[in-house]
């Protein structure tokens, strides 16, 4: 069974074991012939899988009454993944969603690491910094990098905190955000195991 | 006494009472031959008016030792304004800095309203909405319109309130963030009261 996570930059697929990307810019839906279960958040790519007939979108197969209409089907499958904690899904956007009981508390969206460090270089080249996952969040910053730094992840980091509960990182810079959530559970594959759950079902 | 604190976008001026902006791809600074206190944080303008003998650079004349070295300028003189309390700075960056018994605490920089949209928008099309400044910052949001506002307002304002202090709010957006603030002082001028203290002890 494959599945595949279409994004607004890649294809995630997992096949069997073996999770791996390929760029929508670059990939040909045409080129798998097997079955695909797949969900989509990119509408370019989501006209052409459309009319393939091996590929089986899972936003059909499932109840989406506990969402919001205009909410990303990547978001609604991560929340059917788990039944109690808060999903940071770090790639282009950041979203966190609390999910209580297995029911959807709600959630908000928060600009990607790319799409925020370019936010700041563009409004002013004096802004323009890497930023510092090892920031201190306790302390007030005192010097460039810091300050936007903890303009980006600091606030952030408090807000999802402050809903107490288990916190589940996925996506593709999951991994930078570790330094700022280090207890959280990383699970690059959470959107496979929400797929797979609903499949169960169908 | 012309004041003028020149910025990323425009020259902002406090003639007397009136205070008025220049667009800084407009206006000719040769254009005043009165005496003109200013500070500057563009580094293109403060090329010109280091050549004009008629504009005093503030920055040359205050005990910069509280602050660091890339501080903005405009954020240190804003500190001198006021001796307790959080300003909130919303111009094409949103600054925070925090100062306690006359002494610059730290801070940090978030994107401005503009950039921030702008953000959300070039991260797809599906997040091209309008800031709800409106929104109820108690509750996780569950549409889309709110997920963005409460990703870019919500943890800010937490972060703010944190401090548990007064708010100042100044810069260009300040009306707009005073929805979120509504104890918070707004004071357009703040920057100008940070100059008159400063020139005062020249």
């Amino acid at each position: 069974m494959i599945l595949c996570d279409v994004g607004n930059t890649s294809y995630h697929f997992l096949d069997g074991d073996r999770d791996y990307k390929q760029s929508v810019k670059t990939f040909n839906p045409h080129a798998i012939t097997e079955r695909v279960y797949y969900i989509c958040v990119n509408p370019h790519a989501k006209k052409i899988l459309d009319t393939l007939a091996n590929w089986i979108d899972l936003s059909r197969h499932m109840d989406m009454s506990f969402y919001y209409d205009t909410m990303g089907i990547d978001r609604i499958v991560a929340c059917e993944a788990i039944s109690d904690g808060v999903i940071v899904d770090a790639g282009s956007a950041i979203t966190v969603d609390v999910v209580e009981n297995g029911v959807f508390q709600g959630g908000f969206i928060y600009p990607g690491t790319k799409a925020m460090s370019q936010t700041y270089k563009t409004i002013s080249s004096a802004l323009d910094y890497q930023f510092n996952y090892d920031l201190d969040l306790s302390k007030l910053p005192k010097n460039s990098q810091d300050a936007i730094s903890y303009g980006y992840l600091k606030i952030l980091y408090s807000e999802v905190i402050s809903h107490a509960r288990d916190i589940y990182l996925t996506g593709g810079d999951a991994n930078k955000l570790n330094a700022i959530f280090p207890h959280a559970k990383i699970d690059e594959t959470l959107i496979f195991k929400g797929m797979r759950k609903i499949i169960d079902k169908i």
